[in-house]
């Protein structure tokens, strides 16, 4: 939701230095500068406000794994290009992956003494960069999360008839979205059991301890990160068959939640149903986090700030000063710090397997501070396009 | 999304009239009535601007079907308890079932000359009750629609590969919901094909349709009925096999978007991607038009004039009064004119299948007018619980 903050905070921070003629942007990350794709923030008439305000990444996205081989065609390719259009400074934003480009890039760029520093902006939704309090993009995913939390409460309360409600939440690697549904417990809707994938996920004690809850509430809410494990270390989505049953015996389309559902209805014969909370997740700016988007800002000013001292080979940080009243100092960090790695979602503050501490709440909280002004056409969001 | 605003608009009115010593709210329906569960609107300490602004029935729903035949203890029953608690008239917020159950009891009451006025306000998502121009609960739904189709459009366009997104809408017998997908178009962000339950689904010409646009916008985003069905009458969704490929032998989990995913996935051989909107689009308060809230509030307000009128066996109407400047009158009509029976989205705003015309902009764009104000408590909607 808040990726396009980082670029308006590069290019705002950019212009303001006066110490740039151009600033391009890459489409396609990694593939637009191949292909010479660029737009020019100086020459073309892109409104940076509505940019800021816009979710979705501005200047497009890419999944391209730059090799492990420096004799690789590509890197004397992305030199001579970024020589060609005099490029000095180079900044890229994204997760663990987009790290591990940066990383390649300015190995190979110091290998060959090209003067390029490569500058990386910390971006993910899963908020699972090393050295880093939290990312941006983050906090606004987890604000959607709460609020659909909320809301499905609300209706699934409506009837008397007891039901088990299965939510699936992003998180691949690492339990920081599903764990977000903690927060709602503040507004009196709590989730009853929060599986993430920092813990083996146990089959038969779920089932039992949906079989518990549901004998004394009537009402099951579950919420499960999409990456939960087994103990062999499987995904529950890949466990496409199961023997306990007849039924299991064909091949699951559905995402883990629905796994889940299919092993609640057929184990304990409760009426169950899978909520996948899918890509609204990511984009739905409407409920953006305010916070979130002016630290995604940061991020982008940061690097050009660091950018112009002269760094290079790094990517900028978040971390709280002071535990009591929030406050953010941001740094940086190696790229090998970051590249490829996962920050999981910390051991000590899950309890019993599905349970969520306390202390994540007060870490939560200040990130989610404050609500975009999203600007409105008709009562909807007016984005930019490109 | 709105179904308290007409809760909220019963009880004020009913307590502004001064002709009511008692207000009384049946929990979960007639489930409530059945067995006196009620909640008392004067004395039970209940903060209705709350109310108001709460998704999800605060008095919670039901499920039950009055037997067509009188002779049915419940009859008694209900007409004993309505005795008892000297009930002289009867508010019941709800849909074509709903109504049907008024219906009922509305004929009961006639036949045994109990002087109780029976009321339906019209309720639903759907947008399928007859005799009127459009019902309480649609264009919340449908701006919760707008906005993810929105925001969906900003996350799909963020790669250059392409991919089919499927997404499913709401609606098993009426389109109403998924067409409302036609204004995004306004804002930029169309969807290439646009499936109702009322136009028979051809699964070749989908194929074929899906294809054509591939090739020349390498993106496809279609939105979809979960009603859809086959010029069998059969619902798509209920396809679970298909003979095309061996992989197809399988039961289908996921909804009517899953198995068309899945049919692109195999014949086109196409990148897919499924999105269910699921029940978000019934309670995401966040984003509801006020224009529908305040009309569920004036379809309640209108029910109580029209029973202290002595009117019974009626469920209250919005209609236009005007084509050109938008402007509701509040009317009602016999029960028996909606009771069961469905509106269809109109054959004559469907061109080729699979495209909404212009005019349902005309039609839609006044109801999802204003948003409404959700009372914050840390940023998020704040909400009463029962």
């Amino acid at each position: 939701a808040v990726i396009n903050g980082s670029l308006y905070g590069i290019v705002k921070a950019a212009l303001k230095s006066n110490e740039f003629d151009t600033i391009l942007g890459a489409i396609y990350g990694i593939d637009g500068i191949l292909k010479e794709n660029f737009i020019d923030f100086r020459n073309d008439l892109i409104d940076l406000e509505l940019l800021k305000n816009t979710p979705g990444a501005y200047l497009g996205s890419v999944r391209f794994k730059l090799s492990d081989d420096y004799n690789d065609p590509n890197y004397e390719l992305i030199l001579t290009i970024f020589k060609k259009y005099r490029i000095t400074d180079f900044f890229y934003i994204g997760g663990n992956d987009s790290m591990d480009t940066c990383l390649k890039l300015d190995h190979y760029f110091k290998h060959v003494k090209a003067n390029i520093n490569v500058i990386g902006i910390p971006k993910t939704i899963d908020n699972d960069l090393m050295a880093c309090d939290h990312t941006p993009g983050y906090a606004s995913a987890a604000k959607f999360i709460i609020n659909s939390i909320i809301n499905i409460h609300q209706d699934i309360n409506v009837y008397e008839k007891g039901r088990v409600t299965i939510i699936e939440i992003m998180g691949r690697d690492a339990g920081w979205l599903a764990a977000s549904v903690k927060l709602a417990e503040k507004m009196g809707y709590g989730a009853d059991l929060i599986y993430l994938p920092e813990v083996p996920f146990n089959i038969d004690k779920f089932i039992s301890d949906v079989k518990r809850i549901y004998e004394r509430k009537r009402k099951v809410l579950v919420a499960v990160s999409e990456g939960i494990k087994n103990d062999k270390n499987e995904y529950i989505l890949s466990l496409r068959t199961f023997n306990s049953n007849d039924t299991f015996g064909h091949l699951q389309l559905g995402g883990v939640a629905q796994v889940l559902a299919e092993i609640i209805g057929t184990t304990l014969k409760l009426p169950v149903r899978a909520i996948e909370l899918n890509l609204l997740q990511r984009c739905f700016f409407n409920v953006a986090s305010l916070t979130d988007l002016n630290e995604a800002i940061n991020c982008g000013k940061n690097g050009v700030k660091f950018a112009l001292k002269n760094k290079s080979g790094i990517m900028v940080t978040m971390n709280r000063v002071n535990q009591e009243k929030y406050k953010i100092k941001y740094s940086y960090t190696k790229l090998s710090n970051v590249a490829t790695l996962v920050k999981p979602f910390p051991k000590e503050w899950i309890k019993d397997d599905n349970q969520i501490q306390d202390e994540f709440i007060n870490y939560l909280e200040p990130l989610i501070k404050g609500n975009v002004k999203d600007l409105k056409q008709n009562d909807f969001p007016k984005y930019i396009h490109r």
